[in-house]
């Protein structure tokens, strides 16, 4: 499978800036959304560039691996979070509210019947991966179905006029399977990439450490970032993959979130390099690992404010950014309209 | 004068933080944004907080020093500026339309006769301050007028309801000015908090440096920060500082945008140093000098994204999260009303 997801090219990039240039604002002055500004005008290969129909997506999935004891909370806590995000009393529901994005819930492969649920997309690939201590999380046609299912999500999206979508998850193990990610595709040092999750003590956050370094010696570092999917990954990781490289592949700006999701972006990004173009990382996530990630990718978040949430909730609190950067470029007046004097000399 | 500004007390620090920690969330994973909250219900006293009829306060004003070539724009601009601001067509305007935000915009001392203006307050103090290089900026009396009269717009705010305000500043050679109370206030060597403004180029900057040590060879470092404001400052930023003293004896929130809000705020402490319980710190400013003030504050600000244009545009770019921290708190379900099972051991 290929994807074709293209390099923004420059055909804009002159009159974006001049644009931007001409507002009545010192030149540069308005700082990181001016470059906004210009990266969004290149994706949408427009001098007026809009967000439209904007959507999270939270893709969920159970870990096999939660069964070793490597997350603070009970493996229950993903499907009861599902249901919370379907009541609209989490934390990415009011985020979504306040910042006019449509919200999706994506059952990836949670171990819980949700039955037929309004609200709920069913696209379950099995009830939880396998325990990486014991055998590869997923097998190679799950891990392509998931990814494909998610590249369809996100095709079914842009066909509803979304152009921005930003990426969230829920799976309790997934900070676990995300570090074995950032390790085997950035080289990082496991104890680099290891963190206490949703709040592991000193105590949790050595046994993760052994049970991934366990794994590790099963599984090793296998030669691809697919295979490394399939052996360590969940299914709301791979399906967060395809869903990235199917947003790209239709122009969308893509709104990164924390540490898993930048996970499934080292993967997808080892599939189609110029899928990076086409993002905005939305924050520096606490939990140790994402600056690592953020580094390998030479990304500069936008918000760091201490979260360690996930739910796409750094993404949602990053969107008025983004809406500055388009309102400003669309709205604001020029100097000569405005008949404000330039700089001197 | 004496402002009755109090600490803000703990009556409900307790209750406030059990209630974000039942939030269907780990403990501490909205990291800032959950400080916030308790800032904010500290302020209010109240378990549910609510930012209510928010706004964004513009002091415009210009500077005698100006002539003497502080500024990479021409003392014009500021009048030009604030009819782009009551034209709609600035940067504040599109952001605080963007946040929801009112916006008032105040002549404070502006060069320029505006006649009646729907939109724009007269608090003219006087067309422009005298030049600090051959004699104080303003008298005592133009002072404590110019505070009184910010203070009064404050109080009319919060008679309007309004329990939360961003305050803002718009004056060619403003910079200078608080380059020269950051100085004087805080101790710190004048080539520190000295930086380019709108935009000086090297020479500019040196020759900005030049004019305010002859400044500072006439004026001197005057003993208390009221001498200090008289000595240097500008009708804005006096009128600022007695904004702020206002809006913290009302309980508002206070949010400071860059360098020139926070030399205000500088002198705003000095008078009474609890106000700073009032106040989050909304950007990171690029202007030189700005970190010296956060740092003297020992204040993290929120955002951090290069900008360094003024008019309170960080404040407004940094309001969703205020929003997002009454948000999370009010709306949020918790963990026994959502059925989600809590941390395990």
């Amino acid at each position: 499978m290929t994807y074709s997801i293209s390099p923004l090219g420059d055909d804009l990039t002159d009159a974006l800036q001049q644009k931007i240039d001409a507002k009545t604002k010192p030149p540069g002055a308005l700082g990181r959304i001016e470059a906004l500004a210009l990266q969004i005008g290149r994706i949408q290969q427009s001098l007026t560039p809009a967000l439209k129909n904007p959507h999270v997506v939270i893709f969920a999935g159970d870990h096999g691996a939660a069964k070793a004891g490597v997350s603070a909370y009970p493996q229950d806590v993903t499907w009861q979070m599902v249901e919370n995000f379907l009541a609209g009393g989490a934390a990415i529901n009011v985020f979504a509210r306040q910042a006019g994005l449509g919200l999706r819930i994506v059952d990836a492969g949670v171990a819980h019947d949700f039955g037929a649920r309004d609200g709920l997309i069913d696209a379950k690939i099995a009830p939880g991966t396998a325990n990486y201590l014991d055998a590869p999380a997923m097998s190679a046609a799950q891990r392509d179905a998931a990814i494909a299912r998610g590249r369809a999500i996100a095709h079914e999206l842009a066909d509803e006029g979304c152009n921005a979508l930003g990426f969230g998850e829920m799976g309790i193990g997934n900070t676990a399977a995300a570090s074995l990610l950032t390790h085997c595709l950035t080289g990082a040092p496991l104890a680099l990439v290891v963190g206490r999750g949703s709040g592991l003590d000193d105590i949790g956050l050595s046994h993760k450490q052994t049970v991934l370094c366990k794994a590790l010696a099963r599984g090793g570092r296998p030669r691809d970032a697919l295979g490394t999917l399939a052996e360590y990954g969940g299914f709301e990781i791979a399906m967060l993959t395809g869903a990235m490289l199917g947003a790209a592949e239709r122009r969308m700006l893509l709104v990164i979130d924390g540490f898993i999701t930048t996970a499934a972006l080292l993967v997808a990004h080892a599939l189609a390099p110029a899928i990076t173009e086409y993002c905005v990382f939305a924050h520096s996530s606490q939990e140790r690992g994402n600056s690592h990630q953020l580094g390998w990718f030479n990304a500069r978040p936008l918000l760091t404010l201490g979260m360690r949430l996930g739910e796409g909730t750094g993404a949602a609190l990053a969107w008025p950014l983004l809406n500055a950067a388009t309102g400003f470029l669309n709205e604001m007046a020029n100097f000569d309209s405005a008949s404000v004097s330039r700089k001197m000399g």
